[in-house]
């Protein structure tokens, strides 16, 4: 039996006959979950910051707090008959205490943990049997490199928490380390694994252990960030088989509820080595929206409300998202006008203040290539970033 | 040169970047126009008459008012950069007003006319050459009995301002006229017009003059509601080719923006006869939020904010939608997991109380045979009303 603190929540109680969902957090993920929301009658509320958080802005209820305020989780959970959320900036033991209290947070916080505490991750999957780099913890910067010495002269520190989008993340060499070390956070250390493609598999799992699979994506990354997303991935059959039954078994082992995205790394010997988990719509299922039968965000909810999931299979041969990343301060939302006169793609803004680096929005295009639909869709973000991404 | 008044309006203020668009009405057609203004990063705000109508439980910005009232239409539009409406149900000289005040009114008022006044639209498309049924004024059971007698034994009477769904349109015997004849409101007489298929065409068209054709769509109906709609229409290519062309030329002569369906008669002899015209999305085509490249809804977005239209193909070899009517007070929310469950559909829940007769929801499937999707959808769509449409 997997942990499964979720499945003891308290039943949807039904207000009126809509579903009502709380989703904590309000960023692109909650605003592209209330387009699926809107589709299906379901009431979806988020917890957000401010009124002008991306999901807020096209909410008709939201509720106004932070997630580290365990008060307002609390007025969210009570609002609603499921809660969500859109990422992981909350704080484990207010997750435990919703489910304590009988809230039906979903996933529960023993799985979401997998995806908030990096180092526990590792051992406990390490643990399970699941393929995890060789990874120590590492107290100061001779530590360090003492481990980048034994792994070759190089490794990687990652912050236990917090990460994200390249943040939390570093490579260093052994000769670099005792100037580089982080003065601050906690870190561990992690053997650099060589990669030959680095790919995601969404899962999707219901509340009774039903699982979907999407089909697997290769996603290309830039300083960290993933500036691209291609599926299907272009690798052998084996190894999306491969890929496909070891995020499912993960996923039952760790008790997920809804989307769950494993990245991994392909090694240039075949292996595949884990590398995060997100336990909520993630950024490599953008592509789901128009290019499979049932987006991601939808068959987030349809889980989380113990609901029959729906089909993942592609629309097109090939299908390619492309992120939009703010430069030079110019805004997607001027530019949109371009991008559409520019070929057939799905642009998506998501209604965010342009600020270099940032992710403000995504570029679909499907085709019966891949060169195809990486041509149309990284041409439509290179034009929604102000032009450039060259 | 076509009537245009639309293209005179004031050009997009442009608040941030983001477009603001205005839409009086927050019935379905806006709550589904949202979707498509999330994904653009449009603010779509509307004019809702209560915080509970469709759209407004899930727009982030709402004005409450009555499409009656100038002041809450003046205050619509002076806060977006584009106005536009989900109904026919504001009065003409308040649409006018608004136009001679400078704002931008996308369709303007000149178009909507053909949409809110039938008589009008008889006489003016009639004189224009368009295949319009014979038509007369009535005064009263005595006037419409003789023109029963001249055209067969029997006449349609059709509200001139008001009438959907079936309301607004009485089929009468000469026999039983002087009994029916409506005691209150302005009605004109028509011939009926010998029924093959009834059909719709969508065009959008851009505020530059451009236009797009969605393929062509039979409408199914019962009691004069629309049930079911099935594309493409299976009709001769010729006459697909003419409903196109027709419909093309009057959305230019009517200087139509954004959506125009044109809803036809295929007659057994193959002719083409005019029925209504709706200046905004359709029911006829909702079947595109899955079915095509690009939805209604988006369209007419990019349409009214003068962007560039989006691509109109089907995405499968036929795709159907089944309305979902409310009967004997079942609640499609609360079936929509047995929906999920029964097959491969897009089920639409509105968010609406239900109510007999209501539309309040509807449900789309793609198919590579037309019976396979209109088997589908049919089902679908029969489990969200309480399994009573059989």
């Amino acid at each position: 039996m997997s942990p499964a603190a979720t499945e003891t929540g308290r039943a949807p109680t039904g207000r009126g006959a809509s579903a009502r969902v709380g989703i904590i957090g309000a960023g692109q993920l909650a605003r592209m979950t209330q387009q699926a929301a809107i589709k299906l009658g379901i009431e979806l509320v988020p917890l957000a910051v401010s009124t002008s958080d991306p999901a807020a802005a096209v909410a008709g209820e939201k509720l106004i707090g932070s997630p580290d305020d365990l008060e307002a989780l609390r007025a969210l959970a009570a609002d609603c008959d499921v809660v969500t959320l859109d990422h992981e900036r909350v704080p484990h033991r207010h997750l435990a205490e919703l489910e304590r209290e009988g809230f039906a947070l979903r996933p529960g916080a023993a799985a979401k943990r997998y995806a908030q505490d990096k180092l526990y991750a590792r051992r406990a999957l390490g643990e399970a049997g699941f393929p995890v780099p060789e990874f120590a913890t590492t107290e100061d910067a001779d530590d360090a490199a003492a481990l980048a010495e034994r792994w070759g002269g190089a490794l990687v520190l990652k912050a236990i928490r917090g990460g994200y989008d390249g943040r939390g993340v570093l490579m260093l060499e052994a000769a670099s380390l005792p100037g580089e070390f982080p003065r601050e956070g906690e870190w561990f250390a992690e053997q650099r694994v060589p990669i030959e493609r680095e790919l995601s598999q969404l899962i999707v799992r219901g509340v009774d252990g039903e699982t979907v699979a999407y089909p697997l994506v290769e996603t290309v990354q830039r300083d960290g960030i993933c500036i691209r997303t291609v599926s299907p991935a272009r690798v052998p059959s084996a190894t999306a088989d491969a890929c496909r039954d070891l995020a499912t078994r993960l996923a039952s082992h760790i008790g997920a509820v809804g989307v769950l995205a494993v990245e991994l790394f392909l090694t240039p010997g075949g292996e595949l080595v884990l590398n995060e988990l997100a336990l909520r719509p993630h950024n490599s299922g953008h592509f789901t929206i128009e290019g499979c039968e049932t987006s991601q965000f939808e068959n987030h909810l349809r889980a989380v409300l113990g609901w029959p999931l729906g089909a993942t299979s592609l629309r097109a041969p090939a299908v390619v998202m492309a992120n939009v990343l703010g430069s030079d301060g110019s805004d997607p939302a001027e530019l949109l006008p371009d991008a559409l006169r520019a070929g057939p793609v799905h642009p998506h803004i998501y209604g965010k203040e342009a600020r270099d680096g940032r992710k403000l929005g995504h570029v679909t295009a499907l085709g019966q290539t891949h060169e195809e639909a990486e041509a149309a869709a990284t041409r439509g973000a290179e034009i929604l970033a102000g032009g450039s991404r060259s």
